[in-house]
């Protein structure tokens, strides 16, 4: 199961998890596909389709079962293992990461940041060390560490990317404004904040015409 | 043209943008969709496909001139047209915006910064004023603004949005992790944090089957 689920469905997932997340929050049982397409603003046989390629949890007429679903997805997640991570870089992007909340509540921990500046270094965010980079392979060595978030400028970033490969980080999560190129199964997301503004620049010009 | 572009092209076009603009920086004048694919890791069908979509920039056996197609698809993105924004919330992630270079390069301006916290209020953020939240109405009536980023926690957001809708923004650039209900005519693009953490989790999980 998982493998053969498309991309797209994939970058939906997480948004189902986190309307049935807000559905069982409220004591809800069960729900349609014509209620939860209404509340997410997608058609129901988009819902039907997404669903149906986890075996269909739901029955006709009848509507899914919240938590069993909530539960389903969230194993397809990889939500049901805690995931340890670190970050790279303690400036203002990664200070903001450090302290988000809803992280830990998903079951993302941040053990630790990094970073070269003398004014960072040896002081804690939220409770969360800042080292300094060089002690990145000795971490690695003495901690297991799922995932390593990199919010450093973009010229140091493949550097860095591949001296964390090389200290056994298997998942980056890269903020940096540059696609990575990591070897098979390392895997990447990124989150490319410039290309997110043009596409509410796009959608702006949209309406203007 | 645009208004037929399917929303999985919109959501590449950016990425063409930074890699034509990578081009250009290094004097690249033509570049074939072969050349292209190999650069970017996406199939050379789907390059033509893709820009097929905007009249074909190309000529069979030829390739593309990469400054016209970079031209064109900034138009596409609007990104002809400078682009005023504020950012609501002065919190880290609010303040990692103000300080993020690559906005302004690409015509996004951050003019101002709204907090309610009096020890931000009154600062700067990179030569962006914090000013206080009560003023955005009177802001908004006196600048023009096409984007408010919302940096500020999930519980506030929707009220907020409602309040910036009211005062005549068009785009809201939403980074709290729920969905806005915006009234028609304004656009929202979303940065949901978790969710693309939730993504990285599952491409993970995968590796590890």
């Amino acid at each position: 199961m998982g493998t053969e689920i498309s991309s797209a469905v994939i970058r939906r997932l997480p948004r189902y998890y986190r309307y049935l997340g807000e559905l069982m929050a409220h004591d809800v049982v069960r729900i349609s596909s014509k209620e939860l397409s209404e509340r997410m603003g997608v058609t129901a046989s988009q819902i039907r389709q997404d669903l149906n390629n986890f075996g269909g949890f739901g029955q006709q007429g009848y509507g899914y079962n919240v938590e069993y679903l909530y539960t389903e997805i969230g194993k397809i997640l990889g939500l049901d293992r805690k995931k340890e991570m670190i970050v790279i870089g303690a400036g203002n992007l990664g200070r903001a990461l450090a302290n988000y909340s809803d992280f830990e509540r998903r079951g993302f921990i941040i053990k630790a940041l990094f970073d070269v500046s003398a004014n960072l270094v040896g002081k804690s965010v939220n409770g969360i060390p800042v080292l300094h980079m060089d002690e990145v392979p000795k971490y690695l060595r003495e901690n297991t560490v799922d995932i390593a978030a990199i919010t450093i400028p973009k010229e140091a970033a493949p550097q860095v990317a591949a001296d964390l490969v090389k200290a056994g980080i298997k998942a980056i999560w890269n903020f940096a404004p540059t696609d990575l190129s990591l070897p098979e199964g390392v895997v990447q997301e990124n989150v490319h904040l410039t290309e997110s503004l043009m596409r509410l620049s796009y959608k702006l010009r949209a309406t203007e015409e």
